[in-house]
This record gives structure tokens, C-alpha cells and sequence, in this order.
């Protein structure tokens, strides 16, 4: 007898628990109902995953809970499939001699949202070439449910940590992978895509069938340009560089499981590293841990990113210091609240937080690891499980 | 004597054309300047590319063309490198102890906005867990400039046109090993992943050091699961599908060269067609060619769209219609305006347009070519190149 089928997504009961939530916000704010157009908040609340281009989609709710999903003509049988949802109207294209527009306020006139609401962009925005009115401009009157929705997906379910920790194993192997394949000669192209497409490949066998990736194409690992001199820019953009004997290197790994990604990052060195490297790699890896120990349910995030400046202070390091100490991570591969000085929200358990301290010093290097972090009430678990240590990441060259 | 170094991106004195005309904008709307938050519209006006996150980024000019950036501490480098700009200023983080959004008001008084200005997002969007005020809050007046900047970006230059044919040349290559490793038993990973991969690595060592892409990561060739009984759904989202004989297969192959991207996309098929797949294709091809040879400089773009239809009305197609002919790309893969039967937008030279009537038939599969060209004077010119006809398109199965 078959009791459960292994399952690698969130269950419907948990989107319409996710809806419930929002449905009460609604009601409680005493408007008539709740429009988003964000890709993200619709795949958070229904389930439907689209690519956004110009023509607009729209997800509507009324106070009551009754919900519906406007789409081009060529998404709705895919809305209709996918999307945990009362009602699908679809328009024929963008612009089309009826522009969309109209028939998105027929359908919220339809579904009783007049006057005031709430809706996380006034209007479907100017993306891709889409150009339209406002909400305002169309009688209605918008209030930002933003801050609401982003505080309700900053808390993580049970299966959503799960999706993270899939994710985060598929981002060790591609990780695993890119540090098997760096060898001095070797290019960065040649080595990402190696390493990203063994993992990618593999994930897709272990998984089989049920496996949706719903946002980045299966595995990554890569540089994405943060090797020897450049390595002291945080967040360089790709180049193609051939990898040299004594270069830093700074990794980034993840995979993409049902729209969820976690975020691993290692700092390694082709060759020994030098003195002033090691000791640089000593104070990141104390500056790690010491962040990880910060992480409290009921301590606000600045905290932790206070204590870690004030270990910058202590050490004489402020000059190599660049960004705060993490982020929340999900759907998006950044998310609020921060591990900031500046962010006092509260931290509860169900919060996943990369934490990356880092160190950037010009002509040495940049030295950053990153871990995903799940807070639970006694303290945090790891999502990630690379080795963090300096022998562990010292390659051959 | 070197009287010209091979370029393959944009001059800075077009980048400076470029702020003039949206200087002179400004200052025909009577305001004091412009406020541009948007990365693709940053990238068009400076050349500085960047990754959008809960770093809020902004560019800023006055009606007597100073111009500002906007950054986070840790892109200061990264932006006074490449950003054609007078001054960078930089916060220390977001969200620290005093908001970033304070320092951009500084700049901006600073710089001499005050009271109207234009401004393509009522500050910086609530992304990537951004949270911060208006500039309406913040006592600007906020008038937009998306209109006046999507009709400049449709307008592509000689350059721009170079940009796209050098991605036109690597999604051709991409394409060519596509349908060269589509073999029935081959999953369509494998294959996207070995003919992207290697039109990468040959785009990377053929343009050498110079090459950006700025967008993309290289090359890509795939097909987006529009595979089999998939390919009636115009934007499936991918899926791991091993490839059977009497596939009907619809692709997409492009590559990013210093942030522009051209598009192609190709019907074939696994095996001899079916008398009514051949049908359907020669309808398709039908309706491409008629559309090409519809666009002319000074027709309004509804024109090309309402032919296209005309002939579905004709030839008792229209239960396949799905989707308006066409769309202008360039920095985006999508931008406007679109031959649609709604977009009265002159046609005019420099337009670079997709041109992609698609027949969805379910049960027997997606029809669609698209063809990347460029309107002249005198008609339009093919960017992309690949074969078009049905023999050049069926695989052996």
C-alpha cells in the first residue's frame, strides 16, 4: 500500500494556506481586494511560473478569497494547468485594438475590486516594451501590500526548506565538480561549463521525471569573474580568464529546485597561499563563524552584522571591508531582511539567510564564503555543507 | 600605421549622442532633470553594466546635461571604470544606518534637481528585497520618460546593427550544432548544453579578449520544451524531454555580444513530416515571407500584422493563431513596438524587428520561424541567416 508518493514541490495546501494569509491581510487593510503582477508573488501565491515579457499578467484576489488570473491568449491553457486559481481570463494579445488593459479592469470590475486596493505596482509596469495606464489613472486608488508580502515569504514552510536543501545539493556536486576541473591552463568558460553541466545533468537523473527547475537552468557553479585580481570586486561580471598558478578564486553555486535556490561560495587558491592570503582567509572564516554564532531567533539582524564590524574594528580591517553580512534567500536570490546594521527586524525561525562576511583587498584578493542558513528556535542549521576550511580548498597547481 | 582597431562594442561618442538626445528631452519638458533607475536604460545611456539587486543604482541628469551615478560602495570601482560619466557617488550599504536613499537625495540636490523631474520609477523599485520611500515622498514632482526612451532605444545604429549581426553569427553556430546533435534517444539537455556550450567557447576564442556579452552568458541554442506534443505551447517552460521520432521541434538560438541579442528560431523535424505538419509549415513559411516582404519604412507596423491575419482569415487557419507577427529586440529580448495589429507605430530605418507568425495546432505541433532583420530605406535585411525551407529542416530519424 502506497502511503506517499515522494514529491518535490509545495503541495496545494500550502498555497492556498499562503493565499489564506494574504486573503486575511486584504480584509484586515478594509479594501476590496489585491492585484500583483510581479512574477514572483504570483508564483509564490498560485504555483504559475511565467517568463515576464509585455504582455501583462495579473493575479487578483478579493477580500472574500475568490481569486483569478489574467493572461495572454498563448498562456492560458498553461495557466490553466498550473495555476491554483477560481477563474483564468485571458486577452488575445498586446496591444491588440482593445488594449489588455481594459480587459483586466472588466475582470476586476467582475470579481467586485473597486476603489481603493492593493497592488504591488500601479499598473502592469513598463517592461519589455509594454506601455499602458496606471490603476490610478483608472479610478482606482493603490495602497502597497510590498512590505506585508515580502515579510510573509521571508518565513520559510518545512517544504520550502527542503526545495533549499535539494538546491543546496545540487550546488556541492556542481561545486564538487568546478574544484576537480580548476587547473592552472584551464579557462573559466571551459570549467563552469564542465562542472554545470555534469551537475545539472545528474540532478536531472536523480530526480527524474517530477524535477522542475521553474527559474535557473538546473546546477551552476562558477567564477562569474571574481578570480586572481578580480576577485577583489565583489560581484564582477563574467570574463574568460585563463586560470594562473597563485590566483584567489571565489565560487558561487546553486541550482534552481521548484523556483527555490540556495547560495554556496568558497573561497580557494590555485597553489599556496601566501602569508598575508592565509591570514586574510583566517579573519573571513572567523568572521563567518562568528556571524553564524550571531544568528538568534528573537535578536534583530543588525545585530549580527554589528558584531561583525566591530571584529573589522578590532582587527585593523575595515579598509578591505565592502557589504554587509548576508541576506534572506528563496525564490529570489536575494531577499529581505539583511544582515545589516541598518535592518532591525526581528529574526525567527524559518528565515534563511546566506551569511558572507567578506574581505577585499586590491593586489591580494577577495575572500568570501557563503553559506545558507536555516534559523530554528534553538539556533541555525546549515543548508550548505561544503567544507569551509583552508586545506580543504587549497588546489594543486 | 594603425589607422583603426577592430571594436566590437559601442564608442563612447555614441553613448555621449545618446545622453544629448535625452538631455535635449529634458530640457524641452521644462524640468530640471532625469532620474533613471532602470539597468537596461543605465546601460544604454553610460555602457555600465550591472546586476540588479536590493542596491538601489540610479542615474541621474540635469537639463544642462551634468551627469550622475548612483552606486553601492562595493560597484564604486566597478562603475568609475566603465560608466561614461561626470561624477559616481556611492552609499556605504544598503539598508544601513542612514537609508541610501538619503545620499541619492543629496546627489540630486546637489546636482540641481528639484521640483519636476522625469523619472522612469517613482524611486527605486522594491526588488530583490528593497525597501525605501518615493521620490513623490521625498517632495518631487515625477513625470515618465519610458515613452521618449523606448522610442530612442528603437532606433538602432550602425553599431547597434553590428552588435546584433556579430549574435546573429554565434546563435547561427549555436543553432548549426543544435540541430547537427538532435538525434532521436538524445535528451534535449544534452543536446542544448553540448551545442550552446560549444558555440560559446568558439564565439569566446574567435572574438578574443575584446568579447563581452554583457548580458547572456555566450551562446545558446534550445528548445525551451517546445518539443513533441509540447510544441504547441509557443513559451513552454523547458523540461527534460528525450526526442522522438516524428518530433515536431521548435528552437531558439541567440548570443549576447556587449548586451545585445539577436533571435532565431526554427521548425524541424525528427523523421519525414505528416502531410498536415507539411501543411501547417508551408503556411507558416507562407506567412513569414509575407510578413518580411510587408515591412516597409513609413507603413505603420498594425499594417504587417493585419496582412498576417488576413491570410489566417483566408486560408481558415485562425483556431492556430496565437500571437501578434513580431517585436523589435535589441538590449532586450523583447522591446517595442510590435508588428500587432493594435501598434500603429511608423515603421522606420534602424527598426530592428523579429519577424515570427507561429501556427499552433495541438495534438500536431508549433509552427514558428522567427528571423531577426533590420528595416533600411529602401526594405528590410536579414540579420539572422539560417535555412528556412523544409528540406534544410528535417532531421534524420
Amino acid at each position: 500500500m502506497v502511503v506517499q508518493t515522494f514529491q518535490l514541490k509545495i503541495a496545494d495546501s500550502e498555497f492556498a494556506e499562503r493565499k489564506e494569509k494574504l486573503r486575511a491581510y486584504v480584509e484586515e487593510m478594509g479594501v476590496s481586494g489585491i492585484i500583483l503582477f510581479d512574477s514572483d508573488y504570483i508564483l509564490y501565491f498560485t504555483g504559475f511560473k511565467f517568463i515576464p515579457t509585455e504582455r501583462p499578467i495579473a493575479f487578483a484576489m478579493t477580500s472574500q478569497g475568490n481569486s483569478g488570473l489574467y493572461v495572454p491568449r498563448l498562456e492560458f491553457e498553461h495557466a490553466r494547468a498550473n495555476a491554483l486559481i477560481d477563474r483564468v481570463d485571458y486577452y488575445k494579445e498586446y496591444p491588440d485594438k482593445t488594449h489588455p488593459a481594459q480587459g483586466l479592469l472588466n475582470m476586476l470590475s467582475d470579481m467586485g475590486l473597486n476603489d481603493t486596493v492593493l497592488a504591488d505596482h500601479d499598473g502592469y509596469p513598463w517592461i519589455f516594451g509594454y506601455r499602458g495606464p496606471a490603476l490610478t489613472e483608472s479610478g482606482y486608488t493603490v495602497k502597497s501590500p510590498r512590505a506585508f508580502i515580502e515579510d510573509q515569504m521571508a518565513i520559510k514552510s518545512e517544504a520550502e526548506i527542503r526545495l533549499l536543501q535539494e538546491s543546496a545539493r545540487w550546488g556541492n556536486l556542481a561545486h564538487q565538480l568546478l574544484q576537480r576541473y580548476t587547473v592552472v591552463g584551464a579557462t573559466e568558460t571551459v570549467v563552469e561549463q564542465r562542472a554545470s553541466n555534469e551537475a545539472t545533468l545528474a540532478m536531472m537523473d536523480a530526480i527524474g521525471p517530477i524535477y522542475r527547475a521553474q527559474n535557473t537552468n538546473g546546477a551552476f557553479a562558477g567564477y562569474r569573474g571574481q578570480i586572481g585580481r578580480n576577485a577583489s570586486i565583489p560581484h564582477a561580471l563574467a570574463n574568460n580568464i585563463t586560470f594562473q598558478k597563485g590566483d584567489v578564486l571565489v565560487t558561487g553555486a546553486t541550482a534552481g529546485v521548484w523556483g527555490y535556490v540556495s547560495e554556496l561560495e568558497r573561497t580557494m587558491f590555485l597553489g599556496n597561499p601566501t602569508d598575508e592570503q592565509k591570514r586574510l582567509f583566517d579573519h573571513m572564516l572567523a568572521l563567518q563563524d562568528l556571524a553564524i554564532a550571531a544568528i538568534e531567533p528573537g535578536k534583530p539582524c543588525s545585530a549580527v552584522d554589528t558584531e561583525v564590524r566591530q571584529y573589522f574594528a578590532d582587527h585593523d580591517l575595515t579598509e578591505y571591508w565592502k557589504h554587509h553580512s548576508g541576506h534572506t534567500i528563496g525564490i529570489r536570490y536575494h531577499e529581505g531582511p539583511f544582515l545589516d546594521v541598518g535592518d532591525d527586524t526581528i529574526i525567527q525561525p524559518g528565515m534563511v539567510f546566506t551569511v558572507e562576511p567578506g574581505l577585499y583587498a586590491p593586489g591580494i584578493g577577495g575572500f568570501r564564503h557563503s553559506d545558507t542558513v536555516v534559523v530554528r528556535e534553538d539556533g541555525v542549521a546549515f543548508i550548505t555543507y561544503y567544507p569551509r576550511d583552508l586545506d580543504s580548498l587549497i588546489l594543486p597547481a
